[in-house]
């Protein structure tokens, strides 16, 4: 007879959007007069470039003709794109990062999900606190967390490293010494950012305690202050110890076209193994590449014109978050995030804990947000608020939570 | 210090089809003069249809205007394809399957890669022999499959059911009984298909010791005779006991485009935990959904127009096995497939093994196939060929070799 993974039953509850897109769907069939405002699951809603159409429909024009039709993309994503991101995001800034370095992929999601797989499972992970769920989520299915205490709503065998207003919501090194560290900067969700000094100090202690560290770079693109890294290769030392994951999803609003990349250099080994040769072989053996149309309009991105058209929607989207921080502060909340991402962390004053601020905020303003204690303990008490909504709706979600 | 997942170091050489990329490249490298064909990874050939393009163009269109952009996709997949899948593969052959049975992804591949991650990892495996590397690799990556011998080519805790000219390549039932079964058919590689009554005889066989079938059914659309199923739910009792993985690489020539989809019927269950719930905790946490715009493609596969088109490339493919296979059977080779799927095995005569003849093909006659050993100790002896060609060079090469 047939046995489960049983590591899946020990997850508490359902993926935390998934919950919230069910209480909304709920509330909404329940009252069908009332217009619900999300800004909570962090997803886009300007179109996409002009650019990237164009070269939508270029491509889909290749693959009606049998001269330029594409069939199985290269295992590691098409040169052309590759050798675009390594140009825009790493030559760029500086960073020595290879176009054999770069795995075109269908999303940072799903990277930060799998790329556990190529580690032993009693290797020690840590995480900030509150965090991305899929990072936690992931190793709990992979049976490397221990078990759950739901008093306090953490795993015996992960390391939290509490991000709080006392920190500004940078981790502080860990007592404990882990194997596995991730880090997303500019962070979701808290919307901190992380200096080039504090990065540097996190790259040093990796390279010291042999800790991998998996930076999540998905928000790179909001970053408007300088000394913010867009990269953790920015930092010394980075290739001996850190993979880093970026998304088309949020520079270029890329969440329903699936998009992303993940760097592992060939400097970052195991004794004689690369992970690099690791990846590629997972690569090729579960996974078979994004789709070529996709690979092109990810290439349109890195286009002067593509640059100019999707830098122009970040900066929408971050007037937006302007809006929410700007709003809430006058409206009395402590509000942290905004300035380099799209996040805006919300304190929640009075008694209420995160849930019932979620569901005081979807009855009362008819308003979506995510309840920071589905991102950890320690967001227990915050909300977040993304900047992802049209203007319209984001000046009426303000308007109408002020009015509370 | 991290650790990796040694598991990988445990995998004997590179993935399968990665290797023959290798030996081609470096061939035509060596000879520039050569043309080399490719009757050998089972890549397509031919355009998207005309209705996929206008679809696929239509979606663009629809990404390019606030009113009709699409974010994140629903975990499952767009209702509208999961409706057309149901109308045009279940319900049309009588199968009982709803639409929330099932899963839309980037392709069966991935698919069949991931799914044993819903397994224990003392869950025993079956597998044809020779059979697709990605069932017994992505097992061997999970740690499920003991130790290797180099020398028999197998793993200790695999079970393989030889598939040979003895029992025209279909397997009996194991002697010993597998917690987890693999099966495809039309089988890659050796082109063969099952009866219905042989598949019920499985279907019957894994509900009486509590086996889960993992049935690809990739090759589908291929079938030519009556009473071969285009799936295993047409069997009685498959609910309970199968799951059931679809590409549109093959029968719309999608390889380039990436999808497919994974159908878990609610049935299914280990004690009161449904494999639905599973899969789709793992769909939600671990994966983004396919491309709007694909699933938009793939819609339009179902249409009267686009199913006509697609329909016509599948027979231009066979068309191509049946050159290949009556080619090779006037030159003297036996030969089996051919006849419900693109794939074309052909027995090696004389004293090469596969990969000499691998090697000799692709010296001799510049043509590129699959060595069969590459798919399993029982396909030592044996050579893929596939009839995913263009017509032109699918005759040139079965000329170049009946001249060997």
């Amino acid at each position: 007879m047939f046995k489960i993974n049983t590591n899946y039953q020990k997850l508490p509850g359902s993926y935390l959007f998934a919950a919230i897109g069910k209480k909304v769907r709920e509330y909404s069939a329940a009252h069908p007069d009332k217009k619900v405002i999300s800004l909570g699951i962090g997803d886009v809603t300007q179109p996409l470039a002009p650019a990237v159409i164009t070269a939508l429909h270029g491509a889909v024009d290749e693959m009606a003709s049998a001269e330029t039709f594409k069939g199985y993309a290269p295992d590691l994503g098409y040169e052309f794109l590759r050798k675009a991101i390594v140009e825009g995001d790493f030559a760029s800034r500086g960073c020595d990062i290879q176009p054999d370095e770069i795995f075109v992929s269908d999303g940072a999601k799903c990277d930060c999900g799998n790329i556990q797989e190529l580690f032993s499972l009693d290797n020690k992970v840590a995480v900030c606190d509150p965090v991305y769920p899929v990072y936690v989520d992931s190793n709990v299915m992979a049976g490397r967390t221990g078990t759950y205490d739901p008093k306090t709503e953490t795993w015996s065998d992960v390391i939290y490293m509490p991000c709080t207003e006392g920190n500004q919501f940078v981790p502080e090194l860990p007592k404990e010494t882990p194997d596995l560290i991730y880090l997303c900067f500019p962070n979701n969700p808290t919307g901190s950012a992380i200096t080039k000094a504090q990065l540097q100090e996190w790259v040093d202690y990796a390279n010291r305690v042999g800790a991998v560290i998996l930076y999540d770079a998905a928000y790179e693109a909001y970053i408007s202050e300088p000394d913010i890294p867009h990269s953790i290769y920015e930092c010394e030392g980075a290739r001996t110890c850190a993979i880093e994951f970026h998304s088309f999803s949020k520079n270029a609003g890329f969440t329903g076209v699936r998009l992303g990349y993940t760097v592992i250099p060939k400097d970052l080994k195991c004794g004689d193994v690369t992970l690099h040769s690791m990846w590629a072989r997972r690569h090729g053996t579960k996974y078979n590449g994004a789709p070529y149309i996709i690979q092109k309009a990810g290439e349109a991105v890195y286009t002067a014109e593509g640059r100019a058209q999707t830098m122009a929607q970040v900066a929408y989207y971050m007037e937006n978050a302007k809006t929410i921080y700007n709003g809430l502060k006058e409206a009395g909340y402590s509000v942290y995030g905004g300035v380099n991402s799209p996040y805006v962390w919300l304190k929640i004053s009075g008694s209420m804990n995160s849930w019932e601020f979620f569901d005081y905020l979807l009855e009362n303003a008819n308003v979506v947000g995510t309840p920071g204690s589905g991102f950890g303990p320690s967001g227990e008490g915050y909300f977040r608020l993304t900047g992802f909504g049209t203007r319209e709706n984001t000046i009426e979600a303000v308007e109408r939570i002020k009015k509370l």
